[in-house]
């Protein structure tokens, strides 16, 4: 790359964090990058950590020493992860969306990427504290979630399979009992995707009863792999009477009417983890 | 937002683009939400464009007028796609991959978040001057590859099911050929996910005898929608003797092994998308 003066420092900088996020930089990265001496990068850094943290794109954390460097982490603003939670439970709480059996349609809203970026990011900044490994999820709906997520942790993503198939050699399978339904299916992970001691976090679409998540866990332990959190975009039911626990959601559908085809959502419990760790930060400062 | 000076305006811009692909952005945008004059807001657009276009991030396209603004098109430098579509058939082509049937292991591939992202940065490159209203895909491996291109077209996704689900409410369902294995399976679209008349990219990840990029063509007919075109990660057998035309590849199977269980590979038909493009371009100019 060509020398690169200030502004055009700023530019590249950005995007080559903003494509980076959990990633460890060296400064020499950039001053080998950009033909600049380290203080000069030093200074860019600093104006974007600032620009990042006060417009609520995330932290920049600045490591010190010969192993130091730079990293993203993503993390959104309380307010903007209440305004998307509020526009989220107003577009689910539209008319028509309650299918027969009570299910909600949230097909078309998990079809825009925009919505499961955003999504990705609020998941990213509740568990940005927890070591992770790997994200796993279940085919179909919780795929893209996950993959949102997984490209603001820096994470591979597992898909569990609702059948072994061909394509994925060995594989491991288990039972569970589709909570709701209250059937018995099989759920699978091909052998190789998943390495012993893995600190996994599951992420899917929708919850109630908490079979399928409950089977992602047993899955887990055939692997002698390691829960490390559960992140659910739309939760629905009673906490208490669910197979799992500790699971942290999105929006909360509050009630059905199957009748008038119609949900009333409010937030989920994810906004009391963002709380709590912002509080957190203040406490250890 | 808070007056910004150039060097934090020139951050923000960025990402703002980065997160708007595809998106015609009015100056006065900019000029409100920095509380700058257009007259800067230009001066950081060109130096934006410049560092973009010099670095193979894509093109910020400006279009003058009162209903004019600028509009970042992600595009990847023909080096970038070269070096990525490498290490791509390098990595598949190790031992061990190709599995029982002749089948290539690429979900551990497919589960990187960087290796689906630049996929998709390939895709939305190549399909980058169609009009696309949505991106179809079916379940399952295809699902983050369609998201990823859709988040560089800013386009939603639809995704196709194996079978109808209760969560989707009425649906469309076809019979086809799964071309390998010649036998009948079904797969069907939620009625209410996609419009008539719909322009439609169809994205998956592999694709031999075609069967099943065929039904989902199949299904289009009975929605009236329209084939805009068709993007595979990996193509494998003769495109003569394939169910469709006109598939987009980013690497093509040449040999599959199965005794020495090792693929060999190539880069795909995209390259040469990517060229004619570029040549296009340099005609019109």
């Amino acid at each position: 790359m060509k020398k690169l003066k200030r502004g055009s420092r700023l530019i590249e900088m950005t995007q080559f964090l903003l494509q980076r996020p959990h990633t460890l930089i060296p400064l020499t990265t950039f001053a080998d990058r950009y033909q600049s001496a380290k203080s000069s990068i030093s200074e860019d850094i600093v104006m974007i950590k600032e620009l990042f943290e006060e417009e609520g794109l995330g932290e920049v954390l600045t490591i010190a020493g010969a192993a130091g460097g730079v990293k993203y982490v993503p993390r959104v603003a309380r307010e903007e992860a209440e305004a998307y939670v509020a526009q989220i439970c107003a577009e689910l709480g539209q008319a028509e969306r309650v299918l027969p059996g009570g299910y909600l349609y949230m097909s078309d809203l998990l079809g825009r990427p925009q919505v499961v970026r955003e999504a990705g990011k609020l998941f990213a900044s509740v568990f940005a504290d927890r070591t992770i490994d790997v994200i796993m999820t279940v085919e179909t709906k919780g795929i893209p979630l996950a993959y949102a997520t997984a490209s603001f942790l820096n994470v591979p993503v597992v898909i569990v399979r609702r059948d072994a198939k061909v394509t994925e050699g060995s594989a491991v399978s288990i039972n569970y009992i589709s909570g709701s339904a209250k059937r018995i299916q099989t759920m699978s992970l091909a052998r190789r995707l998943l390495r012993q001691k893995a600190r996994v976090l599951i992420i899917d679409d929708y919850i109630k009863a908490g079979g399928t998540v409950r089977g992602m866990i047993d899955l887990l332990g055939e692997f002698e792999a390691e829960l490390v959190g559960v992140g659910i975009f739309a939760e629905s039911g009673d906490a208490q009477d669910r197979l799992v626990d500790d699971v942290i959601s999105l929006v909360k559908l509050q009630k059905v009417d199957e009748r008038a085809r119609v949900a009333q959502l409010t937030a989920g419990n994810f906004l009391e983890q963002l709380t709590s760790k912002q509080e957190n930060d203040e406490n250890e400062h």
